[in-house]
């Protein structure tokens, strides 16, 4: 077996370097459309959005591209295993066949419905009114069945959707992490709900203080400043636009510290995007591997650290510094600490906090799965969101605005991706405990404000890879272990029993 | 002849639609990365933007577009010349043709070496050492001369490269034009350096009260809220991204009004963009149709509004409030306007004042010509700037930095973009004439601060048409002449006459 690359290697590497360059500006214009795009754009941009859509799958699913994959399988296959060249082919031939499936026609239609549904639910939300986003959402349905019937192979429809943002994951597996969960966070929120409540941050909190202890923090994360920049915009989120070219959001208000949080998780997710092999870029393999590798990578940084007593070891004398000991409701660690680890059932879940937030997906994944097997009518939807969430959290949902038109998902589209937000906080957990017996002494060493070891570790063991691994295979490499949901559940227990002064949960 | 537009054309708009579409992405890319784009994110940026264009010019020379607009042109030819549909046929078809002659081959070599002497054109300035640039100046007047051949229609090889720029103009004209404007400027500047020195402004000026100055400004020309916004740039501009997404960009420092006469400056080319019939979007036309004609705008709104005696009546009492007494010199107008007009000959194209201006760019014309022509050789061009600056404006050229290295377009390739900054500034003052003309009242408006006759004469004279018509016919009809540089000196002599009371310059 000859080291040397064969020249359709060269080809390839060529037309993946034009797809992520597409990407590239696909992604810029996402950020700009969320974060300094005049009103008055939207139009505009949706079409050129779509036109770069359009034209980014008419590369990928060239048929000469199929047959340089094709030429190159013999090759990748004899490869050793951890060859990166060979995991590109690989990989690309995965996303040509995946990207071949779905008729043009299908995928244009998609984005059209989807395009006219997201306007559709602005309104709706406004209004909290179910009933003007139904038919939109019938159709959604519909059509994402139809994509569901490209993939016959499948187990399951579901599965097929879900292994767009999660690939490999299956609908069987997910069910049966969420039996496990749902329970133990069930009984688990019941016990706090039993016990004293946690207190409540005074305020206020200047958002310059906020910027400012947020950027101290992330500036020992290890980010190169040149290589990453922060604006505001109305949803947090993360965009990877190039290696050196990363683009964090947040969104301060000076009622509480949820914009520090954010930050936390958004740089999470940079860190991510960042710790790519510089040998992937411009290939379509230097990002994250699925959606829930990379959430994963957002709640460790905001939960497992942000929200660990070791962490506010070293920064709680700086926000007390910044924000005055009246904000913060007194100069103890331990009063702040359950204040920002409060557990409080609520209807909404991007405000969700680390214990009721699984329940939020795990209603919205049942949900979905019951919506593509045809076994759930949409009319019948907003019934069975109140249902869930009485039964979930013991929550009443007022109206549709608080419940089942809460997030844009759906009416964008999006179906099979919700799992993923729970699958990451999962993975977080998993890797956290790796991470502590990786790093011995990592409580330590954030109690002095070094997170260094930990974004080395994660760089070695995660975010190197890119997409060039499966996320399952990230896990494991890792941790040594599948898909597991005991540590997280463990790591709740322990945590909140103790917060909360609570035990016998189990 | 029938009114129904043929099924081709729809076919033609959704092709220009596209190109369109990928135009939004670049200007999109550009704008980034000259305001918010991390500095470690230049690499890809540029990979990025090299694929856009290449995927564009790949679309915009296909056959199958050609074999539409021809199966088009005899429709076109005998629509009234005053029918959009059949202009942006007729415009496409001249721009796919332009595009076919050139080989994509020597696109792309053009494009790399420009790439790169634009990396080294930096060092080079920096160290102020032409010779590190020469080699690749060499190689890009080569390029050029090779672009220029593949119009061998042209009267000369020159006319070819400024068309791309300032389509239907030529050497010969701009030549004729600079030939009357050059002994006049000359002599007008003899004049002024004969007279009293004008004041300086002792400032300083907070970049918080020139900014709102600015925009206070700005809020009167007609500019929707909703469809704009202003950031820092290194060097201000102005990107038309869509008709409702204009982004000015403009440069403060506390020395010196520069910024605010920027962003009129920038708001005079968004002006222009917002201006153009919302019919034209998304069709390869919905834009400004030359440089000339776009820096005429940019110009009208920088120096004939913007620095006129009527306007700052308005004005400076605003002025006057945000900075003091102090800053401005005393609270007297005419010493605030002979400061803002200073004309003082210096080494600094963009730093130049309205009467220098010209000259500087009649030097650049000169040179690029002789570079074209052969005449002159890359390695003679430091002692050619320094004998014309010496004749032109009287100045001695201490190293490259401030001399032949001061100006990025060369090594960015652009040769023939120069002359386009003199034929705006005369083509401002024919507009600005017509206008006073036009609207009788037009300097009792500005001094009540009132610019929305002149800002709806403009879109109705030159905005609306976008591309659609040549840029002399924009000229014609505005105006009712040809391009004439008499305007221009009669403005400036008559107002510098007034300023620096001298008289007999003629």
């Amino acid at each position: 077996m000859s080291d040397a690359l064969p020249d359709a290697f060269g080809d390839l590497r060529a037309r993946l370097a034009e797809l992520d360059d597409l990407d590239h500006a696909a992604r810029l214009l996402g950020w700009d459309q969320q974060t300094h795009m005049p009103p008055s754009g939207a139009p505009a941009r949706g079409e050129a959005m779509a036109t770069l859509e359009r034209v980014h799958h008419e590369r990928a699913v060239d048929p000469a591209l199929g047959e340089l994959l094709e030429g190159l399988a013999p090759w990748a296959a004899v490869r050793d295993p951890e060859d990166e060249a060979a995991a590109i082919a690989r990989v690309a031939r995965r996303d040509h066949d995946r990207a071949r499936r779905v008729p043009a026609d299908l995928t244009a239609e998609l984005a059209r419905a989807s395009s006219e549904a997201m306007g559709v639910w602005v309104e709706a939300k406004r209004r909290s009114d179910f009933a003007l986003l139904q038919p939109h959402l019938e159709r959604i349905v519909e059509l994402r069945r139809r994509v569901a019937d490209c993939f016959p192979g499948a187990d399951h429809p579901y599965d097929a959707l879900l292994d767009h943002y999660e690939p490999g994951m299956t609908s069987a597996q997910v069910r049966a992490v969420f039996a496990t969960l749902r329970p133990r966070l069930v009984r688990l929120i019941e016990g706090v709900a039993a016990a004293a409540p946690a207190p409540t941050l005074p305020g206020p909190f200047p958002v310059a203080g906020q910027r400012r202890l947020a950027l101290e923090i992330v500036g020992g994360f290890g980010f190169e400043d040149a290589g990453w920049r922060i604006d505001d915009a109305e949803h947090p989120f993360c965009a990877g636009i190039a290696p050196g070219d990363i683009r964090v959001t947040s969104r301060f208000s000076h009622q509480d510290l949820a914009g520090v949080f954010a930050v936390l998780h958004e740089v999470g997710h940079g860190l991510y995007e960042q710790g790519v092999d510089p040998g992937l870029a411009r290939t379509t393999m230097g990002t994250g591997v699925s959606l829930g590798i990379h959430e994963s990578q957002s709640r460790l940084w905001e939960n497992f650290v942000g929200r660990s007593r070791a962490f506010w070891e070293h920064w709680h004398p700086r926000a007390l510094a910044l924000f005055g000991d009246a904000a913060l409701g007194g100069a103890e660690l331990d009063g702040f600490l359950r204040a920002i680890n409060a557990v409080r059932p609520g209807l909404i879940r991007v405000k969700a906090d680390e214990v009721t937030y699984g329940l939020h997906v795990i209603l919205r994944f049942e949900l979905e799965v019951r919506l593509i097997e045809g076994d759930l009518a949409v009319a019948d939807l907003p019934d069975a969101w109140s249902q869930g969430m009485a039964e979930l959290l013991g929550v009443e949902v007022p109206d549709d605005a608080h419940g089942v038109l809460q997030d844009i998902h759906w009416a964008a589209g999006e179906i099979g991706y919700f799992p993923t937000y729970a699958l990451g906080t999962i993975v977080a957990a998993q890797l956290w405990r790796a991470a502590q017996a990786a790093i011995g002494d990592l409580e330590e060493r954030l109690a002095r404000g070094d997170t260094l070891a930990l974004r080395e570790w994660l760089r070695e063991r995660v975010h190197r890879f890119g997409r060039t691994v499966d996320p399952s295979d990230v896990v494991h490499r890792a941790t040594g272990s599948a898909l597991d949901p005991e540590p997280l559940l463990e790591h709740l227990e322990a945590k909140y029993g103790a917060l909360y002064d609570v035990s016998g949960w189990r």
